[in-house]
């Protein structure tokens, strides 16, 4: 395959194929895989959305206990990577690849079915149709093919009961993100900010939701990426260190 | 009057009068007054809802250039002190207090008169009329007379098209306020955490929303209280320090 590089993922010791044309993953998939992991029961049933070429299944896979893995991507070309990484890996019983749009998730999937949704969405909202050229990285990045409601809206499909969502996105949509969560009956239990640096904005947050709680958001101490420039921190630092809990 | 002190507003020069028996002003009315002077323009129309004994009337009136501040208050012996403290201060001309209830607005102002709403409100839910006493502290503390959403509503009537919300709240219950927002046409414009210290969770979150405007929430870095134990941080130093901007 032209332009894919292989690339080590060092916290879970496995491979992954990205192809440098497309998206590539960033240090969001990386938070929100290690903010996810932390709650993914042993046994558990994950399913991630907006998979693009399979990271966040890949780490989740490797840092927990979760029984089963389905990563869904609606670009054909993605899903394929990803598909590939899963072999490269032996984890075809493990992580099961779907290249489909979740804004069907109705016809693919029971009912409240999965312990953990995860969802690493594109942040920007698209300019309904102007977009200059609709590639690969504008589809992952600006929401062209579905919404920040097509995604909540699906969650509420997917989620069990007392199952958790996780999702990272930017901070200037956080009150959208609350009233949708609101909107279909899921609710905000923990937030946490992520900055560049200690004096800077945050430029990401991370999300966690569940059904059927009241009201009690919980907020971290925000995130530091970098300690100082091209230094990450020492959270950042652990986070990217070896974290397998399993042979997966 | 018994158990009356008069404390200095160091920041503006003024006194007030607080009733030690009663609700004193904490850390939390002195950062909301902050908060909220910083965009209040000269000349605007403020009113200061759940305000107490007056202290963030007192601070707005000598930070900024407002023309007239209203502050009401539904606890009629602390509307008394408030009244006495603008007398003390000569100010009987800038800030007018009234004793009545929040969630009668409409039958006291006209709409969409105030350039600027700010509110320091109860920030405990009630435990639906299972307090064992409902004294003066209790009805500051928690949502006795007044629950958010009657805030919230109150706002909508009293803000101008363009005017700004200030308020101060508990972290947890911010999935409520962006919720309640959107359901009266607000929408959140900035928020700030505040933590105690760098590495502890916020025990408060500084809120201003503004009518009529798209999402696009801005998260500031979090403001910290505390250096070290006992030490405030050069912020909120800076906060305690003169900040009279006219002579009021």
């Amino acid at each position: 395959m032209q332009n894919v590089k292989i690339d080590l993922l060092t916290q879970v010791g496995y491979k992954i194929l990205q192809n440098e044309k497309r998206f590539c993953f960033g240090i969001d998939a990386v938070l929100l895989a290690d903010f996810s992991a932390k709650k993914v029961r042993a046994n558990s049933n994950v399913i991630d959305l907006c998979s693009g070429n399979g990271i966040i299944a890949l780490l989740v896979c490797g840092i927990t206990k979760a029984r089963k893995i389905t990563a869904m991507e609606i670009q054909k070309e993605d899903a394929l990577l990803a598909k590939e990484s899963v072999k490269i890996n032996m984890l075809d019983e493990k992580i099961n690849i779907i290249n489909d749009d979740l804004k069907k998730v109705s016809l693919l999937f029971e009912k409240y079915s999965f312990d953990t949704v995860i969802c690493n969405p594109p942040y920007i909202k698209s300019s309904h149709g102007k977009e200059n050229s609709i590639n690969a990285k504008t589809i992952a990045r600006r929401e062209i093919f579905c919404e920040l409601e097509d995604i909540i809206k699906s969650v509420e499909y997917l989620l069990k009961p007392n199952g958790h969502f996780f999702m990272i996105h930017r901070p200037e949509r956080l009150s959208e993100i609350f009233v949708l969560l609101n909107k279909y009956k899921l609710e905000a239990s923990e937030i946490r900010f992520v900055q560049p640096f200690v004096d800077k904005v945050p430029t990401m947050v991370l999300v966690e939701a569940r059904k059927n709680i009241k009201p009690n958001l919980k907020v971290d101490i925000p995130l530091i990426i970098y300690s100082k420039r091209g230094v990450y921190s020492d959270e950042v630092k652990s986070i990217y260190s070896c974290r397998k809990f399993n042979s997966c």
